[in-house]
């Protein structure tokens, strides 16, 4: 069990958690709260540009964590695949620009083909970008889904399979995401969390709650506390391999969407202190 | 992959896939559809005589496949793990005085605790009932349920645990109840099912379908060939292990549930014979 956080240092929050706001208004209102890490979806960058956008996290000494994301590989057809390769570089382009030093793979499937053929077809799609990410300096980070999203949001679905594949490609800019939403049900979670630390392949850490009852798919997840998650046992496990990341609160909830989104951030921080 | 299905020798339905009928209905509709097959769920038992409902299951050669459901030992309240302990001895009586020669168990979880602690009480709660099931003449079924039922219905998730706990116990009345919604997605599940089929621990096999997407956590399950699941060769596996029982279409769909179920029964069985 991790020791109790005392402080915001490690504190990132991803833009999608707070929905409504451009990423101006995430970088004024996280920075105004104290909170100094950030990773950006990026839906916030489009028709932004880059250059300007670095300059408003550089000018309130915000840490870009992330860039959320790239990935969903693969397709029955050949066309979406390409597309998504083009899409891939875009993204590597973005994170290069903005200062992230990952951007997070969501890596696809097409429930049209087997999990094998989609995998398959996720090894080729990053093979493929690895070059140029290297060259950009962006590590990529495969982030397992829970496997509620096998059909269609990713076909590699535990830690595991995740390790499996980084060290298959075994490259320094490619390793692993961890989000506690996904992975918590795994009773192989801490076996793989050493095994990615010992690879030096752990590269994000993402937190929130999985509420009891969960009621939609996408977008009822809960704030740390809310739900079942041993979230200190996990970032314990996270913190013996050597992690100095930042804990990053990714939260799709329609529920916290719907309220004022400054006292949420305040909800964040306090969850963050006492159930993380 | 296995062999085309040819006949419905081998079709069973849960009565639960006809929300509708009661269990007269139900048997007096798959008897006239030629399918001889039928697992009951509790449900349609409240109230009546179950001497009756033998009697009829006979009269239409009925053969019944198992029980749904016992299970849900766990608990951080010690008045409902026993309250769980009669209502799985009263599950046990059913299942014997309705000729069903397994009672399925949905295990349980409570997210109060860790899934390790619930897991603990469904072995307490299955040691507990197991004695009454062998003067029954009853075999129990552990069904690990997605992980996206870890939360509140099932700390079992994966085949693997499932076996772990039937072989633990070690007893000729339990064993694991497969079902393709819940197992489809795991690397594992070839390797599994060989080793349940080896340890003679396989006595259910539930089909059905993965919509993509799917839009509800209970009631939106797919027929067979509606979704991504490879059932042909999931069935394939399970053939190898020699198992000789049913095929049971177990589907919560509030989409079928709303059509005439007697067009529904010949849909089952077009699916049957084409997508499983």
């Amino acid at each position: 069990m991790a020791k109790k956080l005392l402080d915001f240092s490690k504190l990132c929050v991803h833009t999608l958690t707070n929905k409504s706001w451009n990423l101006r208004e995430c970088i004024e209102n996280y920075s105004a709260a104290g909170v100094h890490g950030i990773t950006i979806w990026r839906n916030v960058l489009e028709g932004q540009n880059l250059k300007e956008c670095k300059q408003i996290l550089d000018d309130h000494n915000m840490m870009v964590s992330g860039l959320a994301r790239g990935g969903f590989f693969p397709s029955t057809e050949i066309s979406k695949r390409k597309e998504a390769i083009d899409d891939n570089l875009l993204a590597i382009e973005q994170s290069a620009a903005v200062g992230a030093p990952v951007l997070v793979l969501v890596c696809g499937a097409d429930g049209k083909q087997s999990l094998e053929k989609s995998r398959d077809q996720i090894q080729e799609g990053i093979l493929k970008i690895l070059p140029q990410a290297k060259a950009a300096g962006v590590k990529l980070a495969i982030e397992p889904l829970h496997p509620m999203y096998a059909g269609d949001r990713s076909a590699i679905n535990t830690l595991a399979q995740a390790n499996d594949m980084a060290e298959e490609i075994n490259s320094d800019f490619l390793g692993v995401a961890i989000d506690v939403y996904h992975l918590w049900w795994d009773d192989n979670l801490e076996k793989e969390i050493k095994r990615c630390g010992k690879n030096k392949n752990l590269m994000a850490f993402h937190i929130c709650d999985w509420n009891v009852p969960t009621n939609d798919f996408l977008n009822d997840r809960g704030l740390m506390g809310d739900g079942c998650i041993n979230i200190p046992k996990i970032r314990g496990w996270v913190e013996e391999t050597g992690f100095d990341g930042f804990y990053e609160v990714e939260i799709f909830s329609n529920k916290y969407w719907a309220i004022n989104q400054n006292d949420y951030l305040e909800k964040i921080k306090k969850a963050y202190l006492n159930y993380t």
